[in-house]
């Protein structure tokens, strides 16, 4: 899809941000102004009463066509922190078989005057056409669609990176892992580009290098020592056994024995570096347990950080008040 | 059950609604006034803070032995908007083979003072069993019960002939399609009868017809063509396959050529007819999708509605207070 | 454990609930601190509205690993009549066969900011281990270990003693039933012992008598003939077929030939005792119908007591201004 498209699908013609289905047409300005409200918020969270009454009588719809307690709850309480009602409706796959059936399910849940979906779906592309079809007043955020895009996640990845080191621009960033298969490091990819990040490193086999790399504006490395030196920031990425296909994938083991990031790996990194993941972890696969309960990690702050920009995209989404009071 | 039975049973000493349970035994007037707390919900619902504090506090358990993501969701969001707490139990048939375990379950629920229960069972008349055996400050909600009855949709679709096409006396409707195993059916009947509607058409094969249609004051076709001829409302049923017993019923292919409402067919009705349809919808069996998304078609409006007819019952039946409130 | 271990464990260094996981280590004077916030919050029930905001902004996140509609709802009622937000998690017993997973598990939700976790866990010992491992600003409820301890009904069932029979020292308790097997009676025995009940028994088949039992400080009865004589209040323990293994346990209809509690059986209790039970109840199988729905039970308003006990807990353990607003 063409990212004048993608702009004009998200924006409003204020220029608001409408849906969040993609970082792709979303300009440098829109994604810094998600980060500053989540910076407004990830105060919130750490307040005694942990609540904002921004969209009081809103109502957002989680839409999970594929399970995912953990992702589902982290937009649960981000909604129920700006004091939204929620649905969950946990959607087998299968009813999706026939696209007139899920926009079926979605012209009954607009009827009910839900505000919001935030949308998990198996197939890559379902959020961008759920907000294709969507009545003019419904916002829709993708929550991760097959192997497309989780804007969400890479927002709150580039929230812990601005957070913790600052200034992108003297950034150099390395993204170790199966990159092919993954939504998250495709939209990682296009923040931390749009971000103008010093630097971006892709880290993995051949195999798991997709064929358009070269464009991304991304330096390619399949040895790690040589991708991690000297590197400020490293995101591991999970390995997604379920979304594999066919036998490109080396085995755990000699996924870790490769691409797994040690302690003497760590070291050739510079010593401030931080240790990135979206988790949920798998020990001793993607990096080992000394990494990832280390001084260097900020995993679990990257949750913390992921209600708030949840927050952020939220309420932006759900209208100018709401986005005027949160700032 | 004698009309004056269920009168008693879902009525207050003082007139007031107590359970809805059934259209049966209700009087117009609370019918009536039943679809104008709903009109003053109807607002809300538009409103930008889409909640009234009117149940808050109230405590509202749905209680599905029987699995409706669609039809819970109505109620859940009707409860919120209301302000009340809501608990969703799903509960698997089984657990109701002994009456006495049921009744067990409704003990508890009653001690840890729940206010309201909201019922969909697979059996006919599970939701009149628990409202006689409930404790003197408990509603209860009839949610579907077998084949037996649906009166918050019947009221949803009295509430939509009303507010698009005014007077009923002045209305000829007719409901298309597999009446003998349809609750909703069932309780529309009672209801367009008690609101005394000007004419009331069945419109079905022979097998599809309940023995005692002749006696519920309706006119009985088998031709869907004269069926339809100059009516104002025409109410398309689901076909409940998961509901069907032996082989009375004939195939979809078949169902749709002989009472599919098609353009043509939906041309013998009166030009400003509207098309209405308790949802889900099958496309292609029960109506067709030119039809389904026609200008004719409030189907969508119908799933809005459901919302303020149950906020209406759920306030009306939760007190006097809430009632006069509400008001 | 030793009891100093789970004073330490349990208790804030200003002497202050923070966890509540086992009675054990915990003084007369927190039990009865207990037992009076609760019936500050007994009377919230009965209100017309029956919030406090006490909680207002805190997330208590249910983790179910064990599955329990009842319980969970239970915790889920009181959570919401604080006015916290809540999140339901069902996890399945097998994401816990690795310590690490649940740790991964708790250390993401806390970054997600939850404030209180509810724990049942089919393992012994299984609420220790999380209320060890959490962040100093979480606090832990155990909702029943395996055979260990379910301390929150344990003190429901002595609040429903206090509320209806008065000062313990004067009362004669029978517990009767499954002891071995029971965290429900282990629980319960530390806790009538702690708050100086006149006289405790026990009444088993001495294959269902734990070997401990004679260091408890109870009178060990086998004939539940002398058992219930002359006693004050009968506490029914619910046959937990799933959790026996081997073949100690005699058959249904043997158990109720020789401990079911019959109206013949109660006679010899004194005429005003009171009959409890944790249910579910088995009907015919721990006490029969007539007793169950008998004037001397109070096993549903044991139900109703057990939210304002879980309401008494979660506002204690959340902090100082929690518990002084409550009192």
């Amino acid at each position: 899809m063409d990212p004048l498209d993608n702009r004009q699908l998200q924006l409003r013609d204020d220029g608001r941000l409408r849906h969040f289905l993609t970082i792709d047409g979303l300009g440098r300005e829109l994604l810094t102004e998600i980060l500053d409200h989540a910076e407004s918020f990830a105060g919130v969270n750490e307040r005694m009463v942990k609540k904002v009454p921004l969209l009081r009588g809103k109502v957002i719809a989680n839409l999970f066509f594929e399970n995912s307690t953990r992702t589902r709850t982290t937009f649960e309480l981000a909604a129920k922190r700006l004091s939204a009602d929620v649905v969950n409706l946990n959607i087998g796959a299968s009813a999706t078989a026939k696209g007139e059936t899920l926009l079926d399910t979605l012209r009954n849940l607009e009827a009910m005057h839900c505000d919001m979906f935030v949308v998990r779906h198996p197939s890559s592309g379902a959020a961008h056409f759920i907000a294709r079809h969507a009545a003019p007043y419904v916002s829709v955020i993708n929550a991760g669609d097959g192997r497309h895009a989780h804007p969400t996640q890479a927002m709150l990845d580039v929230f812990t990176i601005r957070r913790e080191k600052g200034d992108f621009s003297r950034l150099r960033v390395a993204i170790v892992g199966d990159i092919l298969h993954s939504r998250v490091a495709r939209s990682q990819i296009l923040a931390l580009n749009r971000l103008r990040v010093g630097e971006l490193r892709i880290v993995a086999p051949r195999t798991l290098i997709p064929e358009e790399a070269r464009s991304l504006g991304v330096h390619v490395f399949h040895d790690i020592h040589e991708g991690l030196r000297d590197v400020d920031v490293i995101i591991m990425l999970r390995l997604q056994r379920e979304r594999m296909h066919g036998a490109r994938l080396p085995s755990e083991h000699e996924f870790f024995q490769r691409y797994g990031l040690t302690g003497e790996r760590l070291a050739l990194a510079r010593p401030d570096a931080i240790v990135m993941h979206p988790g949920p972890i798998n020990r001793g696969v993607e990096l080992d347990s000394a990494v990832a309960d280390g001084a260097q990690s900020v995993i679990l702050k990257q949750v913390g950080y992921g209600i708030a920009v949840r927050m952020a995209v939220m309420s932006m989404a759900l209208g100018p008040d709401a986005a005027r009071e949160a700032s």
